[in-house]
């Protein structure tokens, strides 16, 4: 087998060795001091990044099954209203139209969210929001604290999909009012796909709805974390969880603000490549939105075509993602989450402006010495 | 860290090293040729130890994530005759009643179950059968044949919960007439914890329900799997599956056969240490039933107790299970799953015969020296 590919995709993303090798361990009992500690590591760790002090719960199951619970567990037979702009805002959007009455407040992909249009909503009477704060498909943040403020002069709950931002950004749940704050484990957090993290507030347990899916019901969760040692309802996948464990272990060691900061640079990196080169970022932002800060969406100049300049750069061993949908040949996205570095970034630019020049684009100007402005 | 505890449990089990060290590998996209390739192996695999040529899925979540996949995606507002027999038979019926109208065939844990309620309750217009084929909690193994021909003859769905028995007992789902398969990783296969495999019949796919859980929508994995490359709806856990797929490939080269004669042979060295010391095995059975082949469940002998005879052992390095719920103190059960041989279970059977004496019972003979007549 040949090395792996650099993955600088959205998720999944590189591990860090010492996450890997957790893995290894032979199988251990999941009602044992051993697989409770383990998971009280993860549980502590997690809460600062989600900046809450709520009770937080692991699930094994894709950050997707950590969208259901929130809904599932809150949702059912109730208005909700579900903010789109973009990939995965339509998934929570999807999944609400499952369980209760779901009312879209649409933007376009790539575009600021519509506070005016959820506002009225909510004095329509919508109990509860959605959001997805960093918006992968389209490389935006959303303004989460100003739609936690509309949710709760509303008294609706707000659920927000922090898949993508925590644990590389600034995420503040309690802050923010944010009732169900849900991530996964892919992303920033660089350990391995397949669980879900939850955090629950206070509000949130009083309002569960009954009968949700056995396997995402919260409050079996809550108990099995309550007791000594912390359990898991049903068998977890422990070594995921012994991943994640270290992955967070190393967040602690980095610390929270440096590994945000870190996020900003790298993804800082990008984009002044990106404007060196003379393309434009895809997201349209007003005053309230930002870039996302842990992947970047780039619009293809005209002529360069999306698979033809994504095989250039994977001939070089690296894998950026292109756009999903109706955005598929019109974006780029390059991820910038977890435990990427420097010489990760370095050459994923290099790699893209050979591709870029490869397809006939003349770019502006050198985006890899752009970026070791930012970098170095 | 010390040497891990063998776990002689009805799974987790051990892991072969070829299954751990899969897990090590860096991450890779799972929209890849790569991922497809190990999806498929795992999927050719599974379907003979099956004994189907039904669709057949992998979903990143526990065996009970599998489970309430079978009965959401069937039984919704449906009449359910729930087997019991059990702690996972009343696992099948809390879910089962979570999502349509749930009749309990009741039968005392670990004695036959009752054949006769069941057609009983065929008649009366159950729609769909949950039966647990080997029932861990108390070491049976139930008539899957006879309910699948009641099932059929009377046009009801059958789900059977094969957790513990697939790959490694024998289990021949098309000719039972199972329309829904369920196992889990961590048990027969001896992969880690935290995938489910599911097969469909054709009958099965033609009475789907709407709207099962979004997570566990059973026609979203069968889209993603039908596509080149093979997939999964959503982000799968990738290191599971490479693993499941080592663990798959040993079951390929042992033979399906040859392991299942093993883990006959393997469970029968314990029956046979247990009435060589005058114990009795928990189950009552009929000419229909017979004694689980993956885990072996004692009655204690009075005055033997459970927490006492359980912690000399683990002073041993070996965890065997007590009893669950109202088995507590009254069974012990020694796990005979996966890739266990000869040596783990001459360790067992000497650590627990030691313990017995040490509680004061005076066993009749040597259990160790009738395990080895088996085994040798």
């Amino acid at each position: 087998m040949e090395k792996e590919l650099l993955l600088m995709l959205p998720g999944p993303v590189p591990m860090p060795e010492r996450v890997r090798l957790a893995m290894m361990r032979q199988a251990i009992n999941h009602r044992s001091a051993e697989f409770g500690a383990a998971y009280a590591d993860c549980v502590r760790v997690l809460k600062t990044a989600f900046g809450t002090t709520n009770d937080l719960m692991v699930i094994s199951g894709s950050g997707t099954a950590g969208m259901e619970a929130a809904i599932a567990n809150v949702g059912k037979d109730k208005e909700i209203a579900c903010i789109v702009n973009g990939k995965f805002g339509e998934r929570m959007l999807k999944i609400s139209q499952r369980y209760g009455k779901a009312h879209e407040i649409k933007s376009e992909w790539g575009t600021p969210i519509d506070l005016a249009a959820l506002e009225a909503r909510l004095e329509q009477g919508a109990q509860v929001v959605t959001l997805v704060h960093n918006e992968t498909s389209v490389g935006i943040r959303n303004p989460a604290q100003e739609v936690g403020k509309l949710a709760k002069k509303h008294d609706a709950l707000f659920i927000m999909d922090g898949i993508t931002s925590i644990g590389g950004d600034t995420v503040e749940a309690d802050k923010w009012g944010v009732d169900i704050a849900i991530t996964g484990s892919q992303k920033c957090l660089a350990a391995p796909a397949g669980l879900a993290m939850v955090s629950v507030s206070g509000r949130a347990w009083e309002r569960l709805t009954k009968n949700p899916p056995y396997y995402l019901d919260l409050a079996a969760y809550k108990k099995s974390a309550a007791g000594t040692p912390m359990e898991t309802p049903y068998t977890p996948a422990v070594p995921l969880f012994l991943a994640l464990r270290e992955a967070c272990l190393i967040i602690e060691e980095e610390g929270l603000a440096a590994r945000i900061a870190r996020h900003h640079r790298m993804s800082g990196a990008v984009q002044a490549a990106a404007k060196a080169w003379g393309l434009s970022l895809f997201p349209k932002l007003d005053a309230k939105h930002g870039y996302s800060t842990t992947v970047t969406a780039v619009e293809y100049p005209a002529g360069v075509k999306d698979d033809e300049m994504r095989a250039t750069i994977k001939k070089m061993g690296i894998v950026i993602a292109g756009g999903q949908d109706h955005l598929k040949g019109k974006i780029f996205r390059i991820g910038s989450m977890g435990a990427v570095s420097a010489p990760e970034i370095l050459a994923t630019l290099a790699a893209t402006q050979h591709a870029l020049k490869r397809s006939g684009f003349k770019v502006q100007g050198d985006g890899v010495a752009a970026a070791c402005e930012v970098l170095g």
